[in-house]
C-alpha cells in the first residue's frame, strides 16, 4: 500500500511537472491530484520538491528510455527503428494535442542555471538515452561506437528540438522532418 | 524616460525569463530588478504578467532573428554561415556557463499547454526564425523554396534540442555536433 501510495504520487507528478513544469507544480496540486493524504507527501519524499523532482526526473527518464528500446527494438533495419520513434513521437503529439511530448524537457530547461542536484538528474538521464541510442546503433546496425554516439547526440538533439519546435507550432512537421534528418544520416553511415 | 522604463523592464524580464522560467519569475522580482517603480509595471503593461511575457518573447525574438542575419549574413558561402551560427551557440554557452541559450525555450515549453496567448506568441517567433533561415539558404545558397524551408526547420529543431542537452550536459558537444549535422545538410542540397 504505502509503495503504491508512493508510485501513485510519483504517476501524477511525471504528468504534472511534464504540463506545468517544476516551478509551476505545488506540492498540494500533487498530493491532491493523486488524492494521497498530504501527510505521505514527506514521509515517502523527505527531502521535500527537490526529491520529488529528482524521483520524477529519473522514473520519467527510465520509462522513456524503456519506450524507446521496445519501439525501435522491434527493427533489426535500424533506419526503420530510428524512423518509427520519430513517427511515434509525432503521432502522440497530434493524438495528445501536443501535450505529450519528452517528460522532463521543460524541466531540464527551468533547472540547467538554478538548481544543480536536478540538473544532475537531467544529465544523467540524457547520457542514458544516449546510451541506449547508441547502443541500438552500434549492436543493430553495427555502426561503429564512435559514430552511433555522434548519431545518436545530433538524433536526440533533433528529437528534443522539434518536441520545442511541435509544441510551439501545433504541427507534426518539425517532428516528421527531424525523424527523415535522422534516419538519412543513420542510413548513410550504414554505407 | 517612460519608453526607456519599459524598455529597461522588457530587457530585464527577458533575462529573468530565460534564466528562471515564466512561472518563475515573479513580477516584483522583474521591478526590482530592473530597479523601476512598481506602478510603473502596470502602466507600461496594464495586461499584467501576461502582457509582460507576451512582449519578452516578441521582443527576444525579434533580437535573435536579427543576431541569425548578422552572423550568418558575414557569410555568401551558407555552409560556413550555418555552421558559424552553431558555433557561436556554442561558444556563448561555453562563455556563460550554459546560461546563455535560446532566449524563449523555456517559457515555450511552459505555456505550450497551458497559456494559448502566450503559445502564439513564441510559435509566431519560430516562424519568423524559419522565414529568416529559410531566405538567407534561398537567396545566398540559390537552394529552393521547399528544400530550403526543410532545411531550416531541421536544422532549428537540431538547434533547440542542442540546448536542452547541452545545457543538461555542461558540454558543448551536442550543439557542435548538430551544427556539423545543419552545415553536412547544407552542403548536400547545394550538391
Amino acid at each position: 500500500m504505502a509503495a503504491a501510495t508512493k508510485e501513485r504520487i510519483l504517476d501524477t507528478a511525471i504528468e504534472l511537472f511534464r504540463r506545468h513544469g517544476y516551478t509551476g507544480t505545488g506540492m498540494k496540486q500533487v498530493v491532491q491530484a493523486a488524492a494521497a493524504p498530504f501527510g505521505s507527501l514527506y514521509h515517502h519524499f523527505p527531502g521535500g520538491k527537490e526529491q520529488l523532482g529528482e524521483e520524477v526526473i529519473r522514473k520519467a527518464g527510465a520509462m522513456y528510455g524503456e519506450l524507446f528500446a521496445s519501439v525501435a527494438g522491434q527493427f533489426d533495419d535500424v533506419v526503420e527503428g530510428i524512423d518509427m520513434f520519430f513517427k511515434g513521437a509525432a503521432d502522440a503529439l497530434v493524438a495528445s494535442d501536443y501535450e505529450d511530448a519528452c517528460p522532463i524537457a521543460t524541466v531540464a530547461l527551468e533547472v540547467a542555471s538554478t538548481n544543480e542536484p536536478l540538473r544532475l538528474a537531467t544529465a544523467d538521464v540524457f547520457q542514458s538515452w544516449l546510451d541506449g541510442w547508441t547502443a541500438y546503433l552500434r549492436v543493430r546496425g553495427g555502426i561503429d561506437e564512435e559514430r552511433a554516439r555522434t548519431l545518436a547526440v545530433e538524433g536526440l538533439a533533433g528529437m528534443e528540438g522539434a518536441f520545442v519546435l511541435s509544441r510551439a507550432l501545433k504541427s507534426p512537421e518539425p517532428m516528421l522532418l527531424a525523424g527523415a534528418n535522422a534516419a538519412d544520416r543513420v542510413r548513410a553511415a550504414l554505407g
